[in-house]
């Protein structure tokens, strides 16, 4: 976590973008580190947390974590959170509490709230569209027999 | 959509992912397209929308997709509907349903659960680590005065 903290400063002083860092760690060795690269990169995905569960399935060669501590030196906003699970990792540490972020610019609470609001109530309008056409492509899914299950 | 629902099928049958895509519009131009490459590059994060997220921002030179419309084969995980949020796009279309995604094995309403609930009742374990000493990446923050807001 010392380390995540230190590289979230680093990246700050260093202008890549956010305060932000986490660090991947399996059996007690780092497997990948991630900076926040939103600005630097114009990625709005570029989050720490995204950024080094990107380098440490790179780096192990799966597109799981399975058995990865992640330390981040914030609270995981939804996109991050919801990576970290589909990413599988066994823990999660954070340093900054969500409240911390909020009071510096980075609040997440309304991101929390859209993603539990039905579709229609959300901020982005959000409509469904040629459903009995989009079907088919779960309808390949189905029949495809040489697929990687995920 | 109909883009979006071909390219979806076409990715199954070549291979390279799951049956999800999604095209990035802007004044009636396509901007970006992204399918899902969970499996065939090793990124968990590389759902449709992200994939399309990160090619439309590089397309535009910028971190913010605002006046874009997004068509995506099926409704949103709360990964991508995040990334979709921070992105700041204008309208999302969405062909399949979470429902349609779930009978076809694609089952995220776990994580529409875990985002919705406490910290100290998610399946993956949560816990705040050295909080005094994180501050200071936000600390950083608010001192540096030549910073790109984001």
């Amino acid at each position: 976590m010392r380390k995540a903290i230190a590289l979230a400063t680093e990246n700050v002083v260093s202008g890549l973008g956010g305060p932000f860092a986490a660090v991947i760690v399996r059996d007690g060795e780092i497997v990948a580190i991630g900076v926040n690269q939103v600005t630097s990169t114009n990625d709005p995905t570029a989050h720490a947390e995204v950024v080094a569960i990107r380098a440490a399935c790179t780096a192990i060669g799966d597109f799981q974590l399975t058995g990865c501590v992640v330390y981040t030196s914030c609270e995981p906003c939804p996109m991050c959170l919801s990576a970290l699970y589909w990413a599988r990792c066994k823990a999660i540490f954070y340093g900054n509490s969500a409240g911390d972020a909020a009071e510096a610019g980075f609040d997440d609470s309304f991101l929390y709230e859209e993603v539990s609001r039905p579709l229609d109530e959300r901020r982005i309008p959000t409509k469904r569209l040629l459903g009995g056409e989009a079907i088919e492509s779960f309808n390949a899914w189905r029949a495809q027999t040489d697929k990687i299950e995920y």
